[in-house]
């Protein structure tokens, strides 16, 4: 029995505490979140303890491991305090914006023997989870590209955007991470394209709303991922992995099965799940049971720190190429 | 070089006519309609005779074969005179609408060892073959259920319907005749329901609009057919054919495979191709060119007059089980 | 807070007794099984009093609503048993195998004015909810013609069947139930026919193993069933709506959404969800939620006690129908 | 009366010949291959003259129109001494290896004013059609991304490679007319990134078998293209169509619609049709009929030398970028 903390009582830490709270083998012992009633609210909901102080639950002797769904900025400074408290960790993406505090994050995590786990949930999608082990079976023989498609259904506000490190190291992070997963292979080279389609203003923050990334490895096995801050029709996460003996693709999720036809339409499907939370609910859920399972079997983390930064300065990589318009090397 | 006379000049003659004179191993030679200048149009169009006497056609030495497309009730007395003037016949369904009549029909070609071939376009359809290749090839083991769904896109006018035989011999014989082709066995007992939800004005001529029937083999095997005289999303034509180790189906037809993704509908696929001319074009060739080579090879007729005789009785025995709510022994 | 009991720690016991235990509404009390330790087993696991004695649990105070997931035989007795300890009862399918003991139930339960929940579980699958909400919508105009396609993927031991009461009243009787929820209108003739494909010894016990069923409303409305009970590629479970103004279709589920291209095959999709347990899984969560809200607000119940005996009644006209030829007025 | 000759009987040849043949308002005139006896068995076949002498053919008085589908090293000189002749032409792709020589060549057509039409078949495909005439009628919005997918079921022979010009103006030159043709905007920008995963050996000729291309317009739409000269489910052509208003995607063609449901796979679709010849069947049919008409019409060629030259400058970017990891303006 997992005994656990979630900090941060917002949007994803609320998803990750009703996942700790649901699981027969943890036991949601906390919820920690400095601002105003939320973690207070979450924890009566749930059935557990709250605190507004982060550092205070990190000192709880009955707590065995930390979920951390707190801003992006105050990662690192809890991973660290986490592991040094001794506890496991589950930290959400990305590790941080600056790859400089990432490396010495990643360095002072192994030094020190850190159980840590990078929330890359879409790797805990049961469709990721079957193109892995299809792949690792040899059902599609030896891997030579994959196409990553990923568009969010809206853009966020203009205030998350400034503090979002830009699309590539926010939104696209995702989808660096899932190369990495469905490549088998590390990325050595990558080329992007970069444009403001949606929102010319981002320009007064330097961002970008519709981006194209290639990637290669050492192998020359290939990869593209295209991403958009909006589309019409919903949350689109498709994945395409073709190989040397077949190919495997997964679909986007509806709320149901059911299809139309009409005087306009045929076979019509239902629009998308429409964002992140819904679509990706199992993932989450598996998610936090690979953490709680691997932590119990003191087995290696599904997703590592190191995972984190590689994905981290993958968006590094892919913002100074399109910037300079050259491949830059990993 | 099979030479070639078409008797009928109207939407199904013209369709004939026109895959006979673009059949590079055939040649076009006449084509007869009493009515007007409808033979005379057509005829000009493809480079070949026109009459307005079917039997002055049929008394030309330079036809081999004849494709009879002309009005139900001419049906028999063209395919005797055919096949009396040493004439290879295909022949539209069906046969005719007395059931007696047809049975003397069979009986002469027969006797005169006429080579006879009806027109049942459907099973010519490039699915249709595959369906009926698979389940030869074994590919899902014994047959135990077939379902059919055939929907016309709207109804014909009333004066059609008036001479039309009912809907069970009009529209419905075409799905028996596929039941038998996919069935593999004859049906042995018949049931049907029929309804008019489109026009209640039917019951004026003792017609239906929508029927359900069910058919059974000797062994035990299903087939369900499902007819209706209008469907706002095109013309509708499926088969299902469940067995031991598996099922096929096929899929209806669009203009393109483009498919459609907005804030309404995901993975929307085109409106059905409208009517059986244009669905079942590539049948029709087909249809002709195995006719073709059957008659050229002194082959047997891919379909036969008796085959024809066959539907029809399917076609009487389901209006029967309908009006007296009683299964009916084939 | 809902507080119930469930009787009966079979396959389908476990389902409600897990549903209740998570709903954050209700809270299990209890679980009786008169066999073994199945219901200590359970108990222990979902953390609630466990009890050999059915009638015991019934006449705890502390329980506002049981669930019965015991034998067929069983049910009627419990339900009244229920009833009359002024418990809210959500009862499995059958409610009886004989039309008359069920009719009887069925007068006592309206008689005490008992509030019974029949589980016909389909209906409440996201899919066929949607269904019925598009259709009450108007999205396809007027019900026609209802297609319900239904295999199970292998047959049940010989035992169980000894005591089903048929394939009609112990598998198609769901297909009546959702013919009723999906024509909207009562069927009033009923047209079946009865095979044995997968086991001619069936013929022992008078049941059979491959079904198709017609239904007729008043109005004319359509309904055809198929059912089967082996099906190599899974539990095929699909409703067709077909309308004066469009078409409806659900789709069966596959584990994940992960399609596959070979030299084989192209576009392929996964297996079926094995079994009724995981394809309704979702199913009877949202069945046993509806049940607590129904029963918390006073509301009606979303299937009656008259629903499980009218699907009865269907099975039994479906039945006579194969044995004697004829449509069974219901 | 379009009075045609084509220029080359090979594989493609033998295809413009047979549709030149079958076009109903287009007269197949002459067949010329300077190559044994293949115009000759060609032209008996379609009903022509026969010519080993492509110049005579030009000098032909009763000639209007010229397809050219000779060897690439002889398109320039035949396209030029056509023109000058005052024939119309149909040129296969590329007009030449070498931009040079295509840019000369494309000056001297639109100084003499000649009528020279680039066969760009993918454009005329029924799909391709359909994606350009919604993205006109505006159902996506503005476009913002295009995804070319574009894989061989086969490499070809070394021998052919080596006077291939390498794979992106071989095969790519096809995507990168059709991102042209999708984007509706001229790319400003090529990155490319080029492997040898199927055959290292291609290093020897300093050619690759598996690339990515991302494309850019001044305003910022984005196109990926990927491609490979190998792909065991078949001839892989799809395209999507990413718009602020909707998204579009055509499909790839199969035989027929039958899909199969086994104890391994469900709904899996047929292997792709195998390459281009019968993939693109209709487009050669559609290409060709267009292009007649735009003759006799006197109206502008739906596809230009100049449209040929630009997808030829894109190939040669995407070489120049994959060999020193820029982005190349176009």
């Amino acid at each position: 029995m997992l005994r656990v903390a979630v900090l941060g009582a917002g949007r994803i830490g609320r998803i990750h505490a009703a996942n700790a709270a649901a699981n027969r083998q943890a036991k949601l012992v906390a919820i920690a979140d400095p601002f105003g009633s939320a973690a207070e609210d979450l924890a009566r909901e749930l059935g557990c303890a709250a605190s507004t102080d982060p550092e205070a639950v990190l000192a709880r002797a009955d707590v065995d491991a930390v979920v951390i769904g707190t801003p992006t900025d105050t990662h690192v400074a809890l991973m660290l305090a986490a592991v040094r408290a001794g506890k496991a960790v589950l930290c959400e993406k990305p590790i941080d914006l600056d790859i400089a505090k990432a490396d010495a994050a990643v360095a002072e995590v192994e030094r020190l023997d850190g159980r840590v786990m990078l929330a890359f949930n879409r790797r805990f999608d049961p469709a990721s989870q079957e193109l892995r082990r299809a792949i690792d079976a040899g059902e599609i023989g030896e891997v030579r590209q994959v196409i990553i498609s990923s568009r969010d259904p809206a853009p966020p506000p203009r205030a998350y955007l400034e503090h979002s490190g830009g699309i590539f190291r926010d939104m696209t992070i995702h989808d660096f991470d899932m190369a990495r997963f469905l490549l088998g292979e590390e990325p050595v080279e990558v080329m992007a394209t970069a444009s403001r389609l949606i929102d010319p203003n981002l320009a007064e923050i330097g961002d970008f709303d519709t981006v194209m990334v290639n990637l290669r490895t050492e192998s020359g096995r290939q990869c593209h991922i295209n991403c958009c801050r909006a589309a019409v029709y919903g949350y689109d996460q498709r994945f395409e992995v073709f190989g040397s003996a077949g190919m495997l693709m997964n679909d986007n999720l509806r709320p149901t099965t059911v299809r139309r036809w009409s005087s306009a339409v045929t076979d019509a499907r239902e629009p998308l799940l429409n964002f992140f939370l819904e679509r990706y609910a199992d993932a989450y859920r598996t998610e936090f049971e690979m953490f709680r399972a691997a932590v119990e079997a003191g087995a290696p983390m599904p997703v590592t720190a190191r995972d984190g930064r590689q994905a981290l300065r993958l968006a590094d990589c892919a913002l100074e190429s399109a910037l300079t318009g050259r491949a830059v090397r990993v």
